[in-house]
């Protein structure tokens, strides 16, 4: 297989053209701000074998069992056929409920299979909680930058995405207390703080366990709903899970969780565990948007579980993950130019590079894909603009060989816009000091 | 397994209490109109195994080679799991987007593979189809009576729906001349038509060849786009295909498809077919969803469509439910009283029945059941109210000999409610004049 670029990680800056668009006049006004991507066509060529592509978010799933797998599902449907591959339940079937409990609870989540909603993968999640909170010009807090699905979520329902401070210990409660505060100042409804507290997509920061529970207060204090979602909790490089902040505050959190990264994305289980009155609503929500969430998937993840030592296997992702993660960062440390930053994640996917001097990750792009390198974009991951010296690197899917000579290739490229720079004087030095990590506190 | 009812055929009625909700005034707008179910408790009930249920449009799939569908789906992981079970493409990927251009072309439609983006089920390609279409407000046509999911879909886009009048020929191509040139009068936004041409949910209804010429023809001079659900469309019972709208008029004709009534259900995978704008827009949509439809399923039905005569299932499947559509006819004419009137459907899963004497079949819900039997009452499909005489009867999950002693058994409930309301001379005459088909013309 090749490995190919998900389009979601492609930031949208265009929209669709519609000079011959008979049904112009049609469209919703929601549909207006959906935008496709200037780069896909970029990415099309990204996904060329010789292309190191550093950009995607897909996890390296080659270590699964795939004998295991495959027998344990033909045995499910030879006895359990036409109980899988038929409609199901509107909230997910109770098995697949239950051992989301059981996961759930190696992060400490004390919680009811019946408080858990299944969603085709936790991007649903996301849009059906979207769905029954947010009327257009509602406001979302979400942290600086953000996950760019969740971003395009957002837009998709006419909500205003404010981008809250952090560090690198995470969201900072008190830039959280003032954007909070002055929306409702200026009239607007705050819905809810959309946060990642665990290895965050796409700046890899967690939140330590002090800022978590402040945060948790602060929300509290605020009678702000918290959005945590948490892809990549079970994935930590270099320790234990921290606490999350559903099993801090069970009452005005919706936790988002997903088998995407600790099995297989491809089956598109992901789940809501929501307080009763919501969870209510995100049922009613998803029979809308399908009648039910994918029946045989959740009778094969259940398999799976069943079946398999899935912990053992998480652990096994886990040393994969930290060999690339190393790999990455020795490899930045070694090939960068001077004035670069970088974060240093515990777990999941990413690091996220900040350029010096001013460079324009976007438009750097194309010649970093002449020089067979791929990434994101740090503007794909703010609402407002921010990230163009940004850039998202993922560790995820190369093998180490490759992700080293990714850094490699990037950093000549960076230094090549550096060389540019210097010599025709544009840009070369943007008046920002540079920090040690990426995310900077947003003080504005 | 106990057969269960799905959800989303019930009654849309109530609203969720929310006088405990702490998350009372946050809700969007669009979650107020999420209603659930009065009779869901009630359908709990009729899932016991001694209830005759005649209200789920479940498809019968026992017949599927379900060690043929195992060993195929076992080999697709051995040998391509790695991208079976990866994140995939937002439009879908490109295998089942052939299979599906091959599936249509049986009911005559040409098509592209790129045209075609695929759903969580048939049902998503109606919520996307809604979501980039319709703002609150806007107005969508739909037959008399409509699909009960349809309705939800449209209601939580917020969309007031028109229904149009019909006749046993299927829409009346009048009646939506005349309401689409009212609504615009009265300076609604029309956005759509939304029709299941064939073998219609609930009404059984089949527009005939003439009527879709007309109704096409209609559409054009009305400038309206027109939504053709198409999910029972290989099930005639009596005879080929009729043309669908979209063979007739490809650009101003979404078409929806399913797998879940021709193969199964559980894999959630259905399709719409669009012109190439509206396309772009639904991709959009779909990443904005769900990042991508699930992809396991994708592979598995593709895997099934490319190992088994399909086709030759189609016809077994036929032959199996005309069988059971024969004992449901033979039964409502062997034991209904005076004056009830039901459709004679040529294909698809329903029956849809009047009853004499303005009767009221959700009141009525309660005693039936306790009678052991089950249904949809008809207020169900409509968006206005209507419906009240009116009751949809599956043939599709039961035996034959359970349809006899369903139907028995729901006569007899007609009978003593007539009984009742002869002796106490309550609602015995409606004014209203019995037809010889259930879904009568709407004249108003």
């Amino acid at each position: 297989m090749t490995p190919h670029e998900t389009q979601h990680d492609q930031p949208r800056q265009t929209r669709v053209d519609t000079t011959f668009d008979h049904f112009h006049d049609l469209y919703a006004v929601r549909t207006l701000g959906l935008k496709t991507s200037p780069v896909r066509a970029l990415f099309a060529v990204a996904n060329r074998p010789e292309v190191v592509s550093l950009a995607g978010g897909m996890p390296n799933i080659a270590d699964l069992p795939l004998d295991v797998v495959g027998d344990a599902i033909r045995d499910l449907i030879g006895t359990r056929g036409t109980q899988a591959m038929q409609y199901g339940s509107g909230q997910g079937e109770p098995e697949i409920r239950e051992r989301i409990c059981e996961v759930m609870s190696v992060e400490g989540i004390d919680a009811d299979p019946d408080d858990v909603t299944v969603t085709c993968g936790s991007q649903q999640a996301l849009d059906l909680v979207t769905r029954i909170f947010c009327d257009p010009g509602d406001v979302v807090m979400a942290e600086s930058p953000s996950y760019v699905g969740a971003l395009n979520t957002f837009a998709s329902y006419q909500a205003e995405v404010i981008h809250v401070g952090m560090d690198e210990q995470g969201i900072d409660p008190e830039s959280l207390r003032e954007k909070v505060s002055g929306a409702r100042r200026a009239g607007k409804k705050v819905k809810f703080l959309y946060t990642i507290p665990n290895h965050s997509n796409p700046s890899g920061i967690s939140q330590s366990e002090q800022r978590r529970r402040e945060l948790v207060e602060e929300a509290r204090r605020l009678d702000l709903l918290v959005i945590e979602d948490n892809p990549y909790g079970l994935l930590n490089l270099d320790g234990e899970p921290l606490p999350t902040l559903r099993s801090m505050s069970p009452d005005n959190v919706v936790y988002l969780g997903s088998f995407s990264k600790t099995f297989a994305p491809g089956f598109r289980v992901g789940w809501a565990l929501a307080p009763r009155f919501v969870r209510e609503r995100l049922v009613l929500a998803q029979e809308s948007a399908t009648l039910c969430p994918p029946v045989f998937s959740q009778f094969a993840v259940a398999t799976y579980l069943a079946n398999w030592d899935w912990r053992g296997q998480v652990r096994s992702f886990i040393d994969m993950y930290r060999e690339r993660r190393d790999a990455m960062l020795s490899a930045l440390a070694e090939h960068m130019p001077e004035g670069t930053t970088w974060t240093r994640p515990s777990g999941g996917f990413f690091v996220w590079l900040t350029m010096p001097g001013g460079l324009d990750s976007a438009a750097m792009l194309p010649r970093a894909v002449t020089e067979l390198v791929a990434y994101t974009p740090g503007t794909a991951f703010y609402a407002d603009g921010r990230g163009q010296e940004n850039i998202r690197l993922s560790y995820c899917y190369p093998t180490p060989e490759r992700i080293e000579v990714g850094v490699d290739r990037l950093a000549g490229v960076i230094r090549r816009e550096l060389d540019i720079r210097a010599t025709f004087g544009v840009g070369a030095s943007s008046g920002r000091h540079p920090r040690d990590m990426g995310p900077r506190p947003d003080s504005v």
